[in-house]
């Protein structure tokens, strides 16, 4: 007997005709002679409603008591899931993060899992009931509760599978896999069978949509398997797992986008030890993300350091970036917030040549312009314009024949 | 430093901005150098809208799902009453029943609490905390949560009330205090300053709806004065306990009544041992609720033998009653769903001649006949037609001269 993890999003158990659905599918895993865990999300809106709710009391909600009342609509949710297989004739019953054994550290509102203690889930399974664990939770040393930030109850089904050695960790939610790009914009984006842990990680924005980095990260130390499916139909889904040949593959596996990227570029800044870091720190101090930094080959031991930030915090990078350019004495900084940036992502790639120049072939036969470069083992991104970006897609997606199925090649 | 268990109800934390209104009342009494513990129900119609939920998704929910379902609706309003009490500056905690330590038997929907272990209680206040506690809820020794049926929340204050030792238990809700009598029916009904817990006891039906028997009992056993007052003003209210010199007041405290009266007269009962258990069995074992029973003087032994149901229980009651009617030999039943309760109650009234009589005369010249007669140690009741309760109301409470103040009499 197999045991199984399964996720369920928020759109999964958005109503109680969906929930009923859900069930089915639970049902149908445990009459196939598995042990299921499930973990669910809160329902539909519930935790956007939720947090309104406390902006209603407070401007500024207690971390702590907002973390209490968030962690109520995954209990509801998995209450409700597990009353709706009791009706399907199986044994159920649903667990907090407490009872799960789902310890944190007291980061309220972006908790991370210190262990999970799951003696209490063992033996429900060992009673033969389908355990459901309210997602998105845990609970201190001193038994408070916290929650787990984004991706968070992605986290928990892994933290869970990896705990329970689980033999795959399922994640169903409104998209039917992983494709080589996004569906929306590239109308021959193919579903993907399987990916390498890596390479979903370089998705970056793209994937992120799909599914929580952080939950990629822990299935990856963990050796999980993770499916990532649609709870809507029975369509395969794509597995994310560490087993494919990388060094034989060396291939792109798909193609990733971001158009929230906004860049700032300090002119003339003199080229000595310490620039960087007189940049940077006031950055990371005033808590804004810096993705992309390039710098210019030294011109008279003068440059251009060229960073990008997400859009929403272009203004206030730039506040903090001009006195620091002044003190530093550099020319002056310009922003631009109309970019986007596309990459090409495949686990060995960087170690084949041709893919890079194949990719500043294919943007150049659009008359798309690349602003900056940036490479990793198994990624190459170019920032361009940000209405060009569904063109580069299409054009990436072709040049690399993405839309051909992995074993005609 | 008195410390001071508050209890606010549903309709007192019904939106956000009597949450706040709610957080003011609590400042103002830790303010006024107190303790201060706070039970709070769920948000206005919040229960309701849980159980209708949980009945789309399962006609019989789960008994253990639906507690854990329900005891959601309190985690929310602690939250945010908490948070809304650190706006105001005054630190503050939720605490659900695990954490305050509310440990009840495993009777999911009408759990018992067993013991309080405060600990946790003690150790926030000790740091100068003001502790929001959920009510209606428990914990098993298993962890797993109930919910305490009717009348809960209140049953927690008072609970948390007798294991921390306080002053009093205040017991905000939406009306001003008790009645003489209903003053919805009553003009002239008056507020009680105080009231016995045996006189509370005794309101029956109006008593419940402003604290539930349960919470009374529990306040006579610890000896815990009760406040019962509006979270709307700063009417003073009525304070309910022990300290009421009993054998010297002999008088009537206040008139209850009850329009939910049905009554079942099995006529020519054989007077013989066993044939009240031949009725009263099937009736207990169908779980019929049965109030008053009257057996009338028997007459060439037969009797003719009557008692009180809810209106909703008395076709289930006859249907249960006429088989045995017949298989003990009486000449059948009749019932009448037409009927109402008036009782005037007093501690010690019994023991003093002439209150029954002033009842009945006040009755005859309104032309009000009596169907039944019960008595207990502080109550007089007649069984009147429903029709005619309102007017026995005002009848009786002017014959007792309810409406003059305490003092003056």
């Amino acid at each position: 007997m197999a045991l199984i993890v399964q996720k369920y999003g928020g759109s999964s158990v958005a109503d109680a005709a969906k929930i009923k659905n859900v069930a089915r599918r639970i049902a149908a895993t445990k009459e196939n002679s598995n042990d299921v865990v499930v973990v669910v999300s809160a329902m539909g809106r519930t935790t956007d409603e939720l947090i309104a709710l406390a902006h209603q009391i407070s401007d500024h909600p207690d971390d702590r008591e907002l973390d209490v009342l968030l962690s109520t609509g995954e209990i509801v949710s998995s209450t409700l899931l597990a009353m709706a297989l009791k009706s399907l004739g199986h044994e159920s019953i649903s667990l907090s993060a407490a009872q799960a054994g789902i310890w944190t550290d007291t980061a309220y509102s972006r908790a991370r899992i210190i262990t999970v203690d799951a003696h209490r889930i063992v033996k429900e399974l060992g009673g033969g009931k389908i355990v459901i664990v309210a997602g998105f939770q845990g609970v201190t040393r001193d038994m408070d509760v916290t929650t787990l930030g984004r991706g968070g109850s992605d986290t928990t089904a892994v933290a869970l599978a990896a705990s329970l050695k689980a033999q795959v960790c399922e994640i169903y939610t409104d998209v039917e896999g992983v494709y080589t790009a996004d569906p929306r914009l590239v109308p021959d984006a193919r579903k993907l069978r399987d990916i390498a842990y890596e390479e979903m990680l370089e998705l970056a924005t793209y994937g992120t949509k799909v599914l929580h980095p952080r939950a990629v990260e822990l299935g990856q130390l963990y050796d999980i398997p993770i499916l990532v499916a649609s709870s809507f139909t029975d369509s395969p889904g794509t597995l994310i797992h560490g087993g494919i040949a990388m060094e034989v593959r060396n291939k792109v596996t798909g193609i990733a986008h971001d158009l929230n990227v906004a860049k700032v570029t300090v002119l003339g800044v003199p080229d000595r030890p310490g620039i960087a870091s007189a940049i940077f720190e006031p950055l990371a101090q005033a808590i804004i993300s810096v993705d992309t930094i390039v710098q210019n080959a030294s011109v008279e031991r003068v440059t251009d350091l060229t960073f990008t930030v997400a859009k929403n915090d272009v203004d206030r990078a730039m506040k903090v970036v001009e006195p620091v350019a002044k003190s530093i004495g550099a020319k002056g900084c310009v922003a631009d917030s109309k970019l986007g940036k596309v990459s090409i992502v495949g686990t060995g790639m960087l170690n084949t040549p041709g893919y890079a120049a194949r990719m500043f072939r294919a943007l150049y036969e659009k008359a798309i312009n690349i602003e900056l470069i940036s490479t990793s083992e198994i990624r190459i991104t170019c920032i361009i314009d940000e209405s060009k970006v569904e063109d580069a897609l299409v054009a990436l997606h072709k040049a690399f024949e993405l839309e051909r199925e992995e074993n005609e090649i």
